[in-house]
């Protein structure tokens, strides 16, 4: 039996419920979004005792197919005053699956100032005091409390989250027990802080039941092979997302300097093609592919070495390149790596704090390009010192503390590493997700039309926001997309196989488009209205240099697109 | 004939214009209101070129009438978003009016880091180099400026509106040349500073026309008679606003230590009466009753000087005297004066920054009662430290950096000092208000009502909604309501023999609701809707120590009081 577990912080309770009719067949981000639509009142205080954070798995947890095991969190975000879900790869939802987890909702706040962890497993849930892991980074923590429980997988905040930070970022162990996999977006650390949980420890192994074995099997075996014949997981195996660094700089889509420029003078330094040279050079613990879940056949990720061949950080990924390196005007990976090694480990959102730094820097607090600078904030942050609390608290607040009105954000939340000017189809999806700026929503990049034009941008971003929540729904990753996008009839037999349901192929979009309605449903009743579905000023009004592009995708094709037609 | 004095930043120019048809029977308020309505896209970047700022005079102005000389300034605020209008005394709009300047449009944004003084006389309008000014307090800048212009009448921003602060206030000289009068609310002082305007020195004197001479000037002398004879009259001379402080803690509506109790252990220190008899031992400087404008008969406020006698700040107000007071566990005048002395100096609303400074004590960055911290916090926001800046950006800005859920605000605005779960008119209007809390806009706290009870709550605060407008729109002072109000009849003569028109009484109530409705319609336009016409959670949900009660006021009726009907 499929159930949900109840967790109470305020009277630190847990209690398993048979998961109701109407969430049996949503997962991941739908099921998160439906549950925060149904639970929660959405102009609630995001770091209140009505809020609550949603640990969803999706309908593929645990069955072991490849890709296919992310990890979906949610809330009302303390960052964005939205609804929120941000996911991850990791361990995590392979683990609750297999013990009959099919989401963990913890709710109301301590009434006294102790912090627990919550460890879960088949039998039961308990609250460990947590004084002697308080403050630690992500990457202590986890090394700490793998000691004792060396089959955990962890979900951790790091001091950011214990700070209440509206970056603060929630850490998953990968399959080899480092907090590298992130719910980064929209300060759901904050939000899991909020309830005073530093971290959750599953534990347990089982098996998730399969209504038609046989044909699971099957139907396994063919998508498997899908997947590593698709070029796409081959770009990805041998790149990761940083193949994106180049591509985009040829676009001028860049964040350069606090999105001031869009192509970086420096920006060979960082191509893929000169990360993995260094990787493969300096040997050691690098690494050009890596599986952050078993039996992922794609294996995006990477290490990335020092001089001495010990690993910095794994992964090193697009988005927190562009953020950290030619936004903060910083081309040296070895600098990038190092910020994205203290953004873990503090546990911030990599992109709000790279934009965050960015804004900083145009304010002059340091200057562009100064790495040790910026690491020396990092540890601000750490420490909550105040200038580290500004930080952490992300780009719009970073940005009305320092006076500067060239915000690069969304309802809110900072921009992912392209900028709208040169790659309007991200513009769009930006100013119309629920979520803020989130390049996950409707990701058009890799898409083959003229990105600078204005023509067509709604209609391809909104054909990429009803892709992605099959994705999100399911746990497969985003970057099974190219391989399976094509294929969906294989993933409807897969999800037919496991669950013994008679699906047809119309029930992805049914499923997609409702869910993208409850999330601007929630919204709506959150105080949003179409005003906040558009970018501003300082990219519809300041052309980019390279192009004399402004965003200038019509105002009514964002209201349409709203729609889901 | 009247004008529009149209001053453009960015190109420096400066053009009188006849006031359209449509502005002409609107002043104050309303002429604010309808000009932003109209000039301004309501969703635009508050710091960007496509803000205005616009000082509007009262339809009364120039004509000498007793405490009718109320200065509107608005803007789209930089602190909440919302349209904003604060007026103020001082000897602004009565110099604007007597040069036949019915409102200043400040618009666009200037090209380079250059600021200027901006220069008005009946012959024109020019622009003065401000760098010997750059960086000072507003009482160094009005008796720098004095000693060139010594009979200009000063608006002006401190270092807080340089550096673009959020709270940032625009100060207005009184009638001996002291910046001690406030647009305080709303962060315009930084709209102003984002224009790169110092100050705005208004100089000449002439006559404004009277239509019939005859009747206004009977007319006049009934109504100086009338305020002159009012017992509230002889309250505000006698006691100011800080009669309302043993009024209100009696009603346990303080806002004590951040919002946390409503009355105060201390609050004797703080009556009227000890601040009157301080003010009469220590002699000197010190006033009882002092006029901020030439001919007030109210006289409202006072000087209060120091042990020695020279004065420390001119007026203390209630509203300054609760928050910088027992909402920081204050309560030694000479500390509180201090306090209100920096605010005015820096050039900070004071119920922003005494606000913001709670939460701050609340966070722990300093205890409750130390003001020798505070006015260090204060010196800081002058310099700039990262510290003061954030104080500098309001109390939501600091709350989110400290991680503080107890916000005393609506709609991004401080509350003033009536705590809406004792006196819940105010929560009503606080809620309702398009301006954020603010207690201007409706206020109930003097009204012969049950304050605590939710019943009749909406009416009362609805009642006053309409009523003030027409005090805001004429330039009639707020503290003329006890006298005037059962006399608009007066009113209306005066005008009709001010401009020759043939108003009927009606003409009060829908001028007043067409402004009202004005407001909101400028924040829909600008993504509010009735969402952000709540209090926050911990004034819904957290109830007041002393009297066990919440904000109860139930939805619906706030719903409906914005119809007002």
């Amino acid at each position: 039996m499929e159930t949900f577990l109840r967790v109470d912080v305020g009277r630190k309770t847990a209690v398993r419920e048979k998961v109701a009719e109407n969430y049996l067949k949503v997962g991941g981000r739908s099921l998160t979004v439906k549950l925060l639509l149904n639970e929660i009142t959405p102009s609630c205080e995001p770091l209140g005792k009505n809020n609550k954070l949603i640990i969803a798995t999706g309908l593929f947890a645990g069955t072991g197919l490849s890709s296919s095991g992310r990890t979906s969190i949610g809330g009302k975000s303390p960052l964005t005053g939205t609804i929120k879900e941000s996911n991850s790869g990791g361990i995590l939802a392979d683990r609750l699956a297999r013990i009959g987890i099919k989401a963990v909702i913890i709710e109301g706040l301590p009434q006294d100032d102790s912090w627990h962890l919550l460890k879960i497993t088949p039998h039961g849930c308990s609250f460990i005091p947590a004084d002697p892991y308080l403050g630690m980074g992500t990457y202590t923590l986890c090394e700490t409390i793998l000691t004792q429980f060396p089959q955990a997988a962890i979900t951790c905040i790091g001091p950011a989250g214990e700070k209440l930070y509206s970056a603060a970022a929630i850490a998953i162990t990968d399959k080899e027990g480092k907090p590298g996999r992130f719910c980064g977006r929209g300060g759901l650390g904050a939000l899991m802080g909020s309830k005073k949980i530093k971290a959750i420890i599953v534990e347990g192994q089982g098996k998730v039941p399969l209504a038609d074995e046989e044909k699971f099997k099957n139907c396994r075996k063919r998508y498997t092979q899908l997947l590593k014949d698709a070029p796409s997981s081959a770009a990805y195996r041998e790149f990761g997302t940083a193949a994106m660094v180049g591509a985009v700089n040829a676009l001028s889509g860049l964040p350069v300097r606090n999105f001031s420029q869009g192509s970086f003078d420096q920006a060979e330094q960082i191509y893929a093609e000169s990360i993995n040279a260094s990787i493969r050079q300096r040997g050691g613990e690098g690494k050009i592919t890596h599986a952050c879940m078993p039996g992922c056949v794609i294996g995006c990720s990477n290490v990335f070495p020092d001089a001495n061949g010990k690993a910095i950080v794994s992964p090193i990924e697009y988005e927190t390149i562009g953020l950290l390196g030619p936004n903060l005007g910083i081309s040296s990976m070895d600098v990038i790596t190092r910020l994205n090694f203290l953004c873990n480990d503090i546990g911030l959102d990599t992109i709000e704090t790279g934009a965050a730094l960015g804004v900083a820097m145009e304010a002059g607090v340091l200057r562009f390009g100064d790495g040790d600078g910026a690491a020396r904030i990092l540890e601000e942050a750490r420490r909550a010192t105040v200038l580290g609390r500004v930080i952490g608290n992300g780009v719009v607040v970073t940005a009305k503390v320092f006076g500067i009105i060239n915000v690069p954000a969304v309802k809110g939340q900072a921009m992912p590493a392209y900028d709208p000017r040169a790659i309007k189809g991200m513009g769009v999806t930006y100013a119309t997700s629920a979520m803020g700026a989130d390049h996950t929503a409707g990701p058009t990049a890799r898409s083959p039309v003229e990105h600078k034009s204005p023509d067509g941008q709604a209609a391809l971003s909104l054909k990429m926001q009803k892709l992605l929540p099959i994705f999100d729904c399911t746990g497969l990753c985003l970057f099974t997309i190219g391989a399976v996008a094509p294929r969906l009839d294989l993933v409807l037999d897969l999800l037919n196989a496991r669950f013994g349901w008679g699906l047809d192929q119309g029930w992805f979009e049914k499923m997609s488009v409702e869910t993208l309605k409850d999330e601007k449903r929630f919204n709506q009743l959150a105080g949003f209205t179409s005003v906040h579905d558009r970018l501003p000023e300082c990219f519809t009004e300041r052309p980019l240099p390279e192009l004399g592009t402004v965003f200038d995708v019509p105002e009514e094709d964002l209201d349409h697109l709203v729609k889901y037609e």
